[in-house]
């Protein structure tokens, strides 16, 4: 069975899953998160088999600790389930409600955007998150997890299928796809699938953006920016620094440049690249940061590596970074404006008016004050889990979760209304807010 | 001076209108208002010449109606700028506001999406309305009319921005093209141009679609449908179809299929074609549904023309449309969601059950009950005006007023919070609601 076939016949209980109640969602979620407590011991079993051969092949430290389901792993997954039953239905909330003339009403109503492909990294914790949060939600889901995890996806996904068709949800509203060669199935079924939500390396991503018809939502680059203003409090900007360097490097939402505004230049620079350097840090600067920086730096302090003045567009992903001296705010709006991805930036200052304008003219997802870049993510905002962090100004912008997963429509209600009577001037428009 | 060059300057712009004040823009557009009225004379006469240039190549009557801008017209607009200004400031609403820990505030707030180009066919009328809205919402702007309205554009453009610039905002902030090139500029736009917007016909938007990576926002077809159900009532019915289709029939919102449920079929078919007949709409029928009503029609009906049993997904935007038997409302669901384009569809049904089962199962942006699908536009919501009506599940559907011209940003505000306090758990989450 292709792809195109399989989601040909998802379309046609879309509709059903999408006008589905609640309590039949909640229970599909419910029995989700007792099939997965019932199926441990298989479940383990097969992330054993995915562990083995990750170590096989020699896959370094960190990428495992990504692969490893244990129950520790398990116990977050079904806490994130039960979280997510507590919270409110995205479905069939109205969001406007307008009598356009007596008897003649307009509401706008939250549904399912329909048929969603996900394709995600090598984390089995993940295929339950996003199964999880597309059931509640009321979407069809094509999940396509890394080929590092497939014992294991393979072993989730049969579980919760078992555990959603139990409760009654339509067989074929998830679909798992298994081969890499699938991916570019489902990237021609514009016209079927919805909303691809890619996540991964930036290579891959910029590859799904270029390759479809079908809207793309997520992130390529995540270029992440702190800003340490003149009126920083510098015990809270190193911090904050090495936290959004250091917490998880290869995140997108760690801190690629530390930009430094120029009157503290002389104070900063010297901590600054001591601390980083503490935390094995390795930081890149150009030619005049170097310039200031080795002439206020202590006997003691470490030597910054000189990068080009237009090398401040790289994605590391580990432990280095890049600092600049800029003139004022302005100048560091305009850098993260042009340099940056529109993911998340801060600025460090104890200043607010400083702090108000960098929040409303950088032009980010995520627009910080004195805070750390690496609380952009779902959890941490309170939504229960996300399915991707976008950059995209359209649609959903930085963590998705249930309220990126819906879209509205527009139910008109009448009793007869013909518009001719309204171009004639036989009648005219009340446009009266109900409630 | 390249669209590129152009649209570059304007992104250093965009952040200062983002965040300039409702005040601005509220000034400036009662300045276009006021720098319209007094330019009336030097406006009608640019238009002028597009019509003798028009009448020269022997464009159609219906055509020259909608490039005809004359005080009617003017006033028009201006009655659309004065309810703009009424509304409420799109940017800037806060649609979260949560505590993620003590002194660590989540805000999500509207904001405009930065630089929009909009295409839109020969109609001066258009070019305030979209350039309103985007003051209103603090949106940059390109926007490229039709060519049969050059000297009416050029002029109504020259106004419009010598108040922009006289009530203080940024010259740069509306672009106009000109020139038929310079679209294929604006579509490699990616990386600046937040969103296109191209109205038209249905090749021309492919065409958009098909050739950028900017985000496109609009419709292609309009293929929109009224079910005539088992329970309609058939003095309702009849007049919604002739309304639907006649009203203005080259309208994206006009009807093009009208389905019939089986059991109301000998009935309704004879005093429907009859109906459309006299209202000189040409009538197309699968191969049943012409027997079916040549067995109940009455001698003096009309014929009607048979087409292929799969014809029904053609986009008339002429008088004539098609009809066809469906067996229940099942199938006249899985019809509009196969030959559908996801617009506006409604179902004609004193039966409340029936109706909510439609509304909740059609897949489109507009389900109706009871009411004309000619309803489905930006003034008859009551939005002041629409930049187009949307087909795509993503970011905005249906018409598209001053709420799809924004996005958000989520504004976090700590007092030096890191990550690794919360990761170690040292510190939890709290996740409290604001207000």
């Amino acid at each position: 069975m292709s792809i195109r076939e399989d989601v040909t016949r998802m379309k046609s209980v879309a509709a059903e899953l999408a006008s589905s109640s609640i309590e039949l969602r909640n229970k599909a979620l419910k029995m989700v998160a007792e099939n997965l407590r019932k199926n441990a011991d298989k479940i383990f079993k097969a992330n054993e088999i995915d562990i083995a051969n990750a170590n096989a092949n020699g896959v370094q430290e960190s990428v495992l600790k990504r692969l490893k389901f244990d129950n520790h792993k398990l116990e977050d997954v079904i806490d994130g389930i039960n979280q997510l039953i507590g919270l409110e239905d995205p479905v069939g909330k109205v969001t406007l409600n307008r009598e356009l003339d007596e008897g003649l009403v307009l509401k706008r109503v939250t549904c399912p955007i329909g048929i969603i492909g996900v394709i995600f990294e090598a984390r089995p914790d993940a295929l339950v998150q996003i199964a999880s949060l597309c059931i509640k939600s009321g979407n069809c889901a094509i999940l396509k997890g890394g080929k590092e995890t497939a014992e294991s996806n393979r072993c989730l996904f049969g579980v919760i299928r078992e555990a959603i068709v139990e409760a009654g949800l339509p067989e074929i509203c998830l679909i798992q796809a298994e081969a890499h060669s699938e991916i570019d199935e489902l990237l021609k079924c514009d016209g079927l699938v919805d909303l691809l939500i890619p996540r991964g390396s930036n290579a891959f991503v910029q590859y799904i953006m270029n390759n479809t018809k079908i809207p793309v939502m997520g992130h390529a680059d995540g270029i992440c920016h702190i800003f340490i203003d003149k009126d920083a409090d510098l015990a809270k900007a190193i911090p904050i620094v090495v936290d959004a360097k250091t917490q998880y490097s290869a995140a997108c939402n760690a801190v690629e440049t530390v930009l430094v505004h120029s009157e503290i230049a002389a104070k900063a620079l010297p901590v600054l690249v001591r601390a980083l350097n503490e935390a094995k840090v390795v930081v890149n600067a150009d030619a005049y940061t170097t310039n200031v920086y080795n002439a206020y730096k202590e006997d003691s302090d470490v030597e910054v590596h000189v990068i080009e003045d237009d090398a401040y567009n790289v994605e590391y992903l580990r432990y280095e970074l890049g600092i600049k001296i800029v003139e004022n705010v302005d100048e560091a709006i305009a850098h993260i404006n042009k340099f940056g991805s529109h993911h998340t930036d801060s600025i460090i200052t104890e200043n607010q008016a400083t702090a108000d304008k960098f929040q409303n003219m950088v032009d980010s997802a995520g627009v910080y004050h004195n805070a750390s870049t690496r609380f952009a993510d779902g959890f941490r905002y309170g939504f229960g889990a996300e399915v991707g962090i976008s950059t995209s100004k359209i649609h959903a912008r930085g963590p998705v979760g249930l309220e990126g997963l819906v879209t509205y429509k527009y139910k008109l209600t009448g009793n007869g209304q013909i518009v001719t009577d309204y171009a004639s001037g036989i009648k005219t428009f009340k446009h009266k807010d109900l409630d």
